[in-house]
């Protein structure tokens, strides 16, 4: 399985704590050595970081940690090969322009049979499962809405087109588009939004902890979502199969249920 | 003006010497601030590193001097402004996805009233003249060909295009597709192939040499095509207006002529 890391702020932000412990999941502790990628927003583009070698030995993720890009989105993840090689063509996130503006996607789980979805618009340049589910998405999206078809019709077709997709397999995903954030859980997937008062947290995978209170304006407010908690001391939320949470500017401003059409997986 | 660097190569080769050379133009030896990018290929897909700083100040940019990537084809681009204020949307090279592979492109010129360039399939997130010629390229490219319709198609219908689009200004630029490096020259271009027996080269906006006998084999062969010579001591090609080079895996395999259809630019 692979880690998922989005972002979603209402002031620029920048990912280094969160990061610091996520990235120590691409092979240090634990097995998701097969590359990974970081994709920060800047209104509607995006730019991706993106490197086929494991992410905790990789001198682009040290630059990263030393070199703080602020975002109001971002989306990370760490991969753990099923489906295709290890490769840059491989390499999540994906990127590609709808609607004049830059989407993103990552992805848990794996999908089966996906050869059988019909793509027109957009086609995959790798052979993951996810990135031809994320073209098919985008070309249904594109097919039904020929323009951006502001928040709730979008929110509403990308909720049952990845229950749609769900019946291929396990799900979990982040799609952003430099406004939104919105993240689909299916098997795994917690959030937590943070804002004033600031408190102290303290990393899972690294002993490292930070003062919110020291670094943060009262304003602030930051929304991350993980596959697992990145902190031991704060409150995650935990995803319910099926939830599409949608973060807007730190905040979480639409929640979606729709059904997940395979059968259940058990997390040991 | 903006500065354009294309490489393409039969070895995978890093491009540390020409890109020191090159960046010290980002705002130190020319006046080209405005943000820089670099695109890697690797097989089908591009990795796309933009920083909207100037790049002779930029960490990024020195990341890239210190660890060098290996790659048979990239594209790099220095920006000095004229369409579209400062930012990550205006940061060439631009990328989008065509035919299931990635297609990067750099300009350099200004082309004027392309706002009257009808879109279709693909369409600018940014505001550079730039970007909305290389959507409308492609758009008209997938228009006349569903499928890739192959090198000799491709490159006489990317000339024709070219010139096409000469009618609204200067439209010197790169675009590569990690097979193919197609370099328009409209009023400024240059190239050199570098072969066996290999020499000395000293860059013309450094005081930095190199032996490349001392880092290359036999049997290599890159091409290195730049707005300007970028070495003192190499004999570079300079191109003719109208004139669209091809380069395959260090080799110039096709040169097409297409009329520049804009009043000829005097350069000092």
């Amino acid at each position: 399985m692979c880690e998922l890391l989005g972002m979603s702020c209402n002031t620029p932000t920048d990912l280094t704590f969160s990061f610091t412990g996520f990235s120590s999941r691409g092979g240090r502790t634990a097995p998701h050595g097969d590359g990974w990628g970081l994709a920060f927003f800047e209104g509607k583009a995006s730019r991706l970081f993106l490197d086929p070698s494991p992410c905790c030995e990789s001198p682009l993720a040290t630059f990263f940690r030393t070199h703080p890009i602020q975002t109001e989105l971002a989306i990370a993840h760490i991969r753990k090969r099923t489906h295709g090689p290890v490769g840059l063509a491989n390499t999540h996130p994906f990127c590609r322009e709808m609607w004049g503006r830059s989407w993103v996607f990552a992805h848990n789980g794996t999908l089966q049979g996906v050869e059988g979805l019909a793509l027109d618009r957009y086609s995959p340049i790798g052979e993951t499962d996810s990135e031809r589910a994320f073209c098919w998405m985008l070309g249904q999206l594109l097919r039904e809405f020929h323009t951006d078809p502001g928040p709730a019709q979008l929110f509403e077709a990308v909720a049952r087109l990845g229950s749609e997709l769900s019946r291929r397999g396990v799900f979990n995903f982040l799609l952003g588009n430099g406004e939104y954030l919105l993240a689909r859980c299916d098997s795994k997937l917690h959030h937590i939004i943070r804002r004033a008062p600031f408190g102290q947290a303290t990393l899972n995978d690294e002993d490292v902890a930070i003062d919110f209170s020291q670094v943060t304006s009262p304003g602030d407010q930051v929304a991350v979502v993980s596959t697992a908690p990145l902190t031991r001391d704060e409150a995650w939320r935990k995803g319910e199969p099926g939830q599409l949470w949608v973060f807007h500017r730190g905040a979480l401003v639409a929640e979606l249920e729709s059904p997940v059409l395979h059968e259940p997986v058990v997390h040991p």
